[in-house]
Formats: structure tokens, C-alpha cells, sequence
């Protein structure tokens, strides 16, 4: 990389911890906001540290926000009595654009991965005790990914809500074959799972 | 978007201004940096802002560096008889990666493009025509792209260069096969190129 200069090399390097990024990427990017769009590149840097230094996470469900409390939980219509917990922010934010869910949410920022050390401490459960001791949920959906973490997560979360909440009830998300999924071409897996979980057609 | 605060989303709006990132991938890094790497985003805010303000355009070659001369030009070693013009400084720097050229550059950052209303004037020839005469260069190797725009830039300076400096000369770089080119799947119009310019076989 003789022909750049140290500080193109350090944006170069510093733009590469971004999810999807490598070396040509990251030198495209960056020639591409010093050659034509300085403005652009002031914009996300200004976002960026504005952004870093004020979102925080929702003292209620976990998400991020800039608020003490976010939109969601500080919503009076939604429904109180069903609490959709989910990895992340980016999962509440696909469940909230389906518009089929009004209930509120739980957010873990992770899933249980022994290999990474994530543990049950670091998703929130103590958080999560509070939230179900203080308000009127009668059903936990639980929307972790249908992965190995997230099923484990998912199992996890059901023994320690029975545990502690033996009246409430805890459902996880349906799996099956998805729509226009053809079956031809649907993995195995699923589709075990689709035939296993059938249900009854309606007269 | 109703699930994101107005912080996350201008940083989503910001971040699609980066070349080769769409909605999706932005509200993917937004979220990653948000969740797992803070300290990444502020080395790219801050490297930004750095880099945005201090680097500049070499006041010999035009290439992107923080010094007032970059350090290619500053190098005594290099051969001041031959001049390379390439389109971008990502251009000149993928010349430098294959060790082949000892030369110095000059970079138009851009190329003739009468729709994008980029003319002559928009590609530095003063500052070029300075480069010429207050230098002993013989050669001018022209390596813009091979593209419609790019040859009509090359077609334009070999006029330009030759009705001013009748003593320099002007080459192009070679368009043909390139290593490891099938010819089944070589397009046509490089096939064609490289019988058209065939050369002799050495004895």
C-alpha cells in the first residue's frame, strides 16, 4: 500500500471493522468520500459520534434509544399482557414492520453461546424477572432465530420462565415451510419440521 | 422504520452514502457498532474527521495525500522521463502493486464524461501542462480505463498532448487477453482487440 498516504491507510483500516468489509471495500469507500463526497463523509462521522454518545438502552425491554424509555414501552395502547422477547433490536424492528404483533418486547442483545462466553448473566435476566414481576404479562413468545443459540436460548428461557412464573404461559414462534417456499427446494430440516408440526385444516 | 429512534435512523441515512450500501446493510452497521463495537465507530468518526480535513491533492500529481507534495513524487529515484496518467489515485496505486512502472503519475480524477458535465477543464491539463514543461519527460503512458469514457480521454490528451509537446511522446497501455483469459469466455470485443493488435512472435 505504498501508494497511500499513513492517514488514507488508517481510514482504510478503521473502515474495515464494519460488518461485511474488507480491504477493497474499505478502499473504496474511503477514496470514494475523499474524492466525492466530503460532505457525506463529515455527515456519517458526525452521526457516528453524536449517535455513539447518546443511544443508550431502554431501561423497560433493552432496545436502543436514545430515550430513557423507548417508543414502544412508553406506548399506553400496546398490549401488556404478551411480551415478545427476541435477540435484538433488528428482530423487534422486523416483528414490528409485520404490524401482527401489539404486545410489548424483551430484548437480549445476544442468545446463549457457550463458545463465545455468553452466558444467561448476559442477557438481561435479571431485567427481564423485574419486567415480569411488575407488569401483567400472561404469555412470553419467544422469537429467538431458529438456530442452534437461539433454540438453546429458547429452551433456556422456558425452564427458567416456568421456574420462576408457573402462571405464565410460554409459547416460541411457529417453523415450517415459509411462504412461496417450494417444497422441492426447502431444506430438510424445516420441512421435517413443517410435517412433524402439522395442524389440523379448518372445515 | 417506527421501531428506531431518530438518532438511529439519521446514522442508517448517513451510512447509505457509502458506495455499495443500501438500507439493509446500513441499518446492519448502525446496529453492529450500536451492540458490539463502539469503540470501532468512534476510530471511523474520528479517523474521518481527521483524514476529511487534512488530506489533500498533491500539488505536482493530484493524487490524494496529507503532505503538500505526495511522497512518490518526492521520491528522487524515481524516473522523471516517463509520466503515467491514470484516471484515479486507486488506479495509480494498483499500477504501483504490480511493480512495473518507475515512473511518476499524474491523476485527472476523473475522465471526459459530457453527461456527467465533466469536460476538459474539470481534469486538471493546466497543472499537467506545467508537469510537462517543467519536467524531462519523454513518455506519456496513458492508463485510463478501457471504457467509453476512458478512451475517449486517452484519444483527447494524445491530441492535446501532441499539438503542445510535438518532441513527447505518447503511448497506451495494451488492451488484449488478459492472464489466465479463456477465449471462450473472453467477450468479443477484447477478442477482436487482441488479433487486431497481435504482435510477432519473439525467434
Amino acid at each position: 500500500m505504498s501508494g497511500y498516504s499513513p492517514l488514507i491507510r488508517e481510514l482504510i483500516d478503521a473502515l474495515q471493522c464494519l460488518p461485511g468489509v474488507g480491504p477493497k471495500s474499505a478502499q473504496r469507500m474511503a477514496l470514494f468520500l475523499l474524492e466525492k463526497n466530503r460532505q457525506g463523509g463529515k455527515a456519517i462521522a458526525n452521526s457516528l459520534l453524536k449517535t455513539l454518545e447518546r443511544i443508550g438502552n431502554c431501561a423497560y425491554c433493552r432496545t436502543l434509544t436514545e430515550d430513557k424509555i423507548c417508543s414502544i414501552c412508553q406506548n399506553p395502547h400496546r398490549d401488556q399482557t404478551f411480551l415478545c422477547i427476541v435477540e435484538t433490536p433488528a428482530d423487534m424492528l422486523a416483528i414490528e414492520k409485520t404490524c401482527s404483533f401489539k404486545g410489548k418486547y424483551f430484548v437480549l442483545l445476544g442468545r446463549l453461546s457457550p463458545l463465545d462466553g455468553i452466558g444467561p448473566d448476559d442477557l438481561g435476566l435479571e431485567q427481564l424477572q423485574q419486567v415480569l414481576i411488575n407488569s401483567q404479562v400472561n404469555e412470553v413468545i419467544l422469537a429467538t432465530n431458529w438456530t442452534v443459540e437461539g433454540e438453546a436460548t429458547a429452551q433456556y428461557l422456558t425452564d427458567w420462565i416456568k421456574t420462576k412464573f408457573n402462571n405464565i404461559i410460554v409459547t416460541r414462534i411457529a417453523h415450517g415451510v415459509p411462504i412461496g417456499g417450494e417444497l422441492e427446494y426447502v431444506d430438510g430440516g424445516t420441512l421435517a419440521q413443517a410435517i412433524n408440526r402439522r395442524s389440523r385444516t379448518e372445515d
